[in-house]
């Protein structure tokens, strides 16, 4: 082998560290809910025996997830890698065995009454996440999102965020990260320079962000400031374009935001790494390798989910050879990412301890749910012998990991009388024609009507749910005399403007957590479930599924 | 302690031994899909402390359930136990991420044209679910199903049969018996004495069946008799009356049935297990001791699933004290359960091992879809720019494991331009008034229709979506021009009759599966799928959830 050529090796390697890629948190190929964008065990392998350096999961239970991480180390032959998951709401949002926290926005609420408990629930949140995470085998959590979500109608962001204002956003995403950091994960604040004041979703369009840098400098750029005071490992760009910083390219790929303004004025030492690049706004305009190059250049020092990891590592040699991007600037990279992976301690619990570990902290979960209800009157089940519909507002209904069969706001509502009815972009439409009675009544079946909508902003929808007529159906309901409750799981715009529509006495309560836990406790508070769960005997029976 | 008291805690253990209890295959309890019928690990480890021997697992992944296994093991301190679970139709049935194979009527089916073929894969499909029971941790297959479905409106045997006449199910139920058990598991005839010709679901209620002995010789046996013949290691008794054989009690309790029928004509020297007692035909009129103490009366070995695991090992000593039960008939029971576990290799895989043993046989599963399945023409994408309806019909929308998000039945059929609707027991009702035009069209939107049924016999359901207006709502499609094609998963019987209601050119489709694998076979069939999944951008951003 020539010098050349063994130089070029080396080269590859040295760019493959840079890289993290995506798998399913599943250990087997079938398994995989996204084939599209996740890797085949054996690309997988293949790319990690070549030096690749971090792989981003999702999907898959934790007990699944600490086998898979483990796999993942052996496939790396010793070398550590990054190991990192968007488990921004707890472990358990994304692997289902863990805690699955309430949004972040929740304290960013309970802040503006209770500053101090908010803080001291934010840490507890930030060791929480972090003791999971490493029972389960990741070493990089990619939170807090530091996000001011200043616009209520921001799709991606919104709950997300941990404030409404700088301030707040900033104090809790620091307290979030001390107590994360603490438990032995990196953190990363995200989205640089802040992604709070969009109403589009960058993972469908390229949003642009018209303000000034002395507007950034008084809303998107404290709560960053506050992540890295608190030291924060890394921090993530947004895919947001920034006409005052850099008129032509997105942050992610702009030297001006990454190399200006990140490392120079904020003097952010850490590791900087871009959003996903797969996603349309960069790779649909950029190209695979480019983006990977442009990213680099721009200050970056890890590349997340390229749309092509063999022609991002390709492109990146490239320019090296051509001179565009010189060696030593990668080498500081490579540092960088190795000296953030020796401030670890050593992952190295077993499987079935991590499964048992994980989930441990319920009390937290729970604490949350009860600090951040709202809860008005108790729900009157329909009259003996009637019954009454459970209408329940989703995204999609294939898409709902918080509502199993047997979750709480099926199951509690059922045993009171009330019988399942969902509503959601792939269900049969509900609507009618006429605005003051959007309802289409004879479709949802007799009886009182208990309102169950789940709503909040997520990534690819582009709305959230702000376009459905609930303030006329819930009047038509009223109208009729049909409205028996209403609850909102997860958004607290739509609960602020719901909220103000009924009257007083009527039975109502809002989450802003989704999960299970969420749906107990606010039914609980409006009357219905503990002992009354599983009160019929059908219901019982056809929520068993025992032996057969 | 007095040699009474020493005693009296002997013969507890004696009777805990011979216990098979239910918990769920997730590690933490806040995991338990049904906390009803599934103990919490403290309950759990403490009756596996006092000696309880079996355990029967529901939920979880397959990896989850090898970390499961491992750990039910642990608590008993080395006395090995019966681990076992309903995997009729593969492990992956019941744990994700294992072989998920067609039902055993699919090979009945093909048993008509093709037996020595049938009959092959019968013996293919038990070795694939013996090997991987063996790697998830499982020693006790809770199949096959030897009952014979001549009843068609069966709602809870049906497609879990073998065969709809005696030879064909028990040649097939015998092979798979072979196949199963030559894997080093333990395998289990049911419901005996046969629980083919109900149209009523025992976990609802007492079916009656007023056949002759005779009638029993002709039919219902034959697969008992084969599956005996081939070995099987256990058989499990039916809630069934059956006047004939025992004008008082249901089969289970029946000594008539259980020494008299099974033990001494058919001479069946193996384990005997009850179904589970906690099911309301048995449960809500014995209670909970004495069907326990009923069952043991009548000659069953084991108890499956108490409805008071306690409440029956108390039962069970006061009627041993009072000389109603031998102490020796235990002691013989409890000699047949240990041989049986002597007789099978010690498991010893690790967790990570498992999870990569189970699903390895992707070859079968696929093979068994494409030997079974039935397709004519080819679905025609919506015209350029327009769109149609993709109308699903399920039993519940939220009880779905063959329906991820990305399943092929929605992503494939969302790429040729069909958007997803889901009709179910728990979505808005798609009925109108009219016998004649029951689909009330518009709540369906606008375009082609492709139609995809998901029906087949399911316990707790009560019927096999028979009920529903099929036929006459693909007549109002086809007047209206609008049907596009069919497609039903599931039972053969559905299909048999709408399929003859079709014009000749008519695209449709069948196969007796119902998970992802059928669905990608049966629309790469029709024309859909393959490269064409994921060509709309927007979908493959909302299939994705990829980092945001």
């Amino acid at each position: 082998m020539s010098a050349g050529a063994t130089q070029d090796a080396d080269l590859q390697r040295l760019i493959a560290e840079l890289l993290v890629v995506r798998a399913s948190g599943h250990l087997a190929d079938h398994q995989r809910r996204y084939p599209r964008w996740e890797l085949t065990n054996s690309e997988l392998q293949a790319l990690l025996e070549a030096g690749v350096g971090g792989v981003i999961l999702l999907g898959g239970s934790s007990a699944e997830l600490a086998l898979r991480t483990g796999q993942l180390q052996h496939w790396a032959d010793g070398r550590p890698l990054l190991l990192c998951a968007d488990v921004e709401e707890g472990v358990g949002q994304r692997f289902e065995g863990a805690s699955w926290l309430v949004p972040p926005l929740a304290l960013g609420r309970l802040h503006r009454h209770s500053p101090e408990g908010a803080l001291r629930l934010a840490e507890r949140y930030g060791h929480c996440t972090g003791r999971e995470a490493r029972a389960v085998g990741l070493n990089w959590v990619l939170a807090p999102v530091c996000d001011v979500n200043n616009n209520p109608a921001n799709p991606v962001i919104n709950v997300r965020a941990w404030g409404e204002d700088p301030a707040t956003a900033g104090a809790l995403a620091a307290a979030f990260t001390r107590g994360l950091q603490a438990e032995g994960v990196l953190g990363c604040a995200k989205h640089f320079p802040g992604h709070g004041d969009t109403d589009s979703d960058s993972h469908l369009e390229l949003p642009v962000l018209p303000h000034s840098r002395s507007r950034l400098e008084a809303v998107e750029l404290p709560p960053f400031r506050d992540a890295i005071a608190a030291g924060v490992a890394a921090v993530m760009t947004a895919h947001l374009g920034l006409p005052a910083l850099d008129p032509d390219r997105p942050a992610t790929l702009s030297p001006a935001v990454l190399s200006g303004l990140l490392r120079q004025e904020l003097g952010f030492a850490g590791l900087v790494v871009t959003d996903a690049l797969v996603m349309e706004a960069i790779a649909g305009r950029y190209g695979a390798g480019e983006a990977a190059v442009l990213a680099l250049e721009a200050g970056a020092d890890l590349v997340l989910m390229p749309a092509d990891a063999r022609a991002a590592i390709n492109a990146i040699a490239e320019a090296v050879a051509e001179g565009r991007l010189e060696r030593g600037r990668l080498e500081a990279s490579v540092a960088r990412r190795r000296a953030a992976l020796a401030g670890l301690p050593r992952l190295g619990r077993t499987a079935a301890d991590a499964g048992q570990a994980a989930g441990a902290d319920g009390g937290l979960a729970r604490k949350l749910v009860s600090a951040t209800l709202e809860i008005r009157g108790r729900i009157l089940p329909p009259e003996a012998g009637g019954s009454g519909v459970n209408l329940i507002r989703l995204d999609q209904a294939l898409q709902a990991p918080f509502l199993p069969a047997a979750a709480p706001a099926i199951t509690v509502a059922a045993a009171a009388g009330f019988r399942p009815c969902l509503l959601a972009g792939d269900t049969i439409s509900p609507w009618s024609d006429d605005p003051q009675a959007p309802l289409a009544l004879e479709r949802l079946g007799e009886g009182p009507v208990l309102v169950q909508l789940f709503v909040r902003g997520n990534p690819f929808r582009g709305h959230a749910g702000g376009s459905e007529p609930w303030p006329a159906a819930l009047g038509q309901l009223l109208k009729a005399g049909r409205l028996a409750g209403l609850v909102v799981y997860g958004s607290p715009y739509l609960w602020d403007e719901l909220r103000e529509l009924l009257p007083p006495g009527l039975p109502a309560g809002h989450s802003p957590g989704q999960m299970p836990l969420a749906q107990e406790e606010v039914l609980a508070g409006l009357g219905l479930g503990a002992g009354a769960r599983y009160r019929s005997k059908a219901i019982a029976a056809a929520a068993a599924g025992f032996t057969d």
